[in-house]
């Protein structure tokens, strides 16, 4: 099955330009035929192509499904981004398709990378969604700063705060998350958590936690996280 | 820590190539120094440098330590090879981070990729190993043909086939595992394994599984079958 995604296709029945081109020169579709359209905010829309354009394609829509996230707990996914950008868009991919519904990422102390472009890493998780045949797209936020980021409100959710200096006490994360509860992750930069920034962590609640005895890039801990808390809510 | 590698250390107390070149090039380590080496067969040695040549480091073992895996269990992960070979190298950084003691190619009937060249990906699992202070290099072999591999021996080891056909009765991995227990998982190319396949696969005593609702990407599918076992042994 192949998604189109159009987040404003029951305002306006047309395909963005992306999707229109791919429908249209890649896949050869024509008027009358049925497309797949979701609108990343937890809908699925069967559609007929109206005029099969290659940059505003429109369609009329014959039928809708709810298709909201399956694992039925909110994922955050708050990380330091890395130097090398190549290993965030890979982190970004392969959360959308495991499944996360919030990523952030955090300014840190040590944080090699202090800006990062949106626009390239949405795209990633825009394929991401469309390839994993899911529905909603994650949000996905600008750099905030760290200590704002751990104190603000997470309602229920339990925080943990992985990757953290060796130097303080870390319990393990697959025996604390408690099953089935909203989940918020914090993973470090390649230079780690500042002391500062452990403490002010711990202060907003955050349990300083390993995801096992290997020392895992900052790009595997946070998958290894996000995959977790689906293998656990699973078990 | 920066571990080197040296799989002939014991033997000749040299430190090859591109090893020496990072110790005494980019590093500007001289002789006296001390150096942190593994063997890839699970020891790690403390050395002192005796002359640090660019090209072939001569070291003296001062002490050793055994550094075994520290899963517990076997784990083999069988996979179709992408036809993108960067989503193959990612999986096998990723997949030695974590841990996996046995990686095999797999010569499937819709494989996209018949031939793999294995040179690189040493380079990429050396690397991987090294990064997250592990002392044992995982095996990695050659395409295997699909019956040859589904028919062979795998002792006591639990086996599992994931991303097959949905048309196909299938379990969930995360429920069929039994902890603590060796496991061979085989992931299908992405045009999937062919009903030929399955059944040899079945016909194996391999149980088809899934990973979860959503529709992963090989690598991913692989990555995610070797996270889940070390977070069900972990719990």
């Amino acid at each position: 099955m192949i998604q189109f995604y159009a987040p404003e296709i029951e305002s306006t029945g047309i395909l963005p330009e992306s999707d229109s081109a791919h429908c249209c020169r890649v896949l050869r579709m024509k008027a009358g035929d049925e497309v797949i359209v979701v609108d990343g905010k937890g809908k699925r829309f069967r559609c007929v192509i109206m005029e099969a354009h290659p940059k505003h394609t429109s369609v009329e829509i014959v039928s809708e499904e709810l298709v909201p996230s399956h694992w039925g707990v909110r994922i955050t996914l708050a990380v330091a981004p890395t130097k090398n950008m190549d290993r965030m868009e890979w982190l970004l991919e392969k959360a959308v398709e495991i499944g996360v519904d919030r990523i952030v990422f955090l300014k840190c102390a040590r944080s090699e990378r202090k800006v990062v472009k949106l626009d390239r890493l949405e795209k990633v998780m825009v394929s991401a969604m469309k390839q994993s045949l899911k529905g909603v797209l994650p949000e996905l936020e600008e750099m905030s700063d760290f200590r704002g980021f751990v104190s603000s409100d997470f309602g229920d959710a339990v925080k943990f705060m992985g990757y953290c200096s060796s130097d303080y006490p870390r319990k393990e994360f697959v025996k604390e998350y408690p099953r089935h509860t909203d989940v918020v992750i914090l993973i470090g930069p390649e230079g780690d958590f500042s002391p500062e920034e452990v403490e002010a962590a711990v202060a907003g609640g955050f349990v300083p936690v390993t995801f096992g005895e290997s020392r895992l890039r900052t790009e595997t801990a946070a998958l290894y996280g996000v995959t977790a808390v689906h293998v656990m809510n699973q078990c």
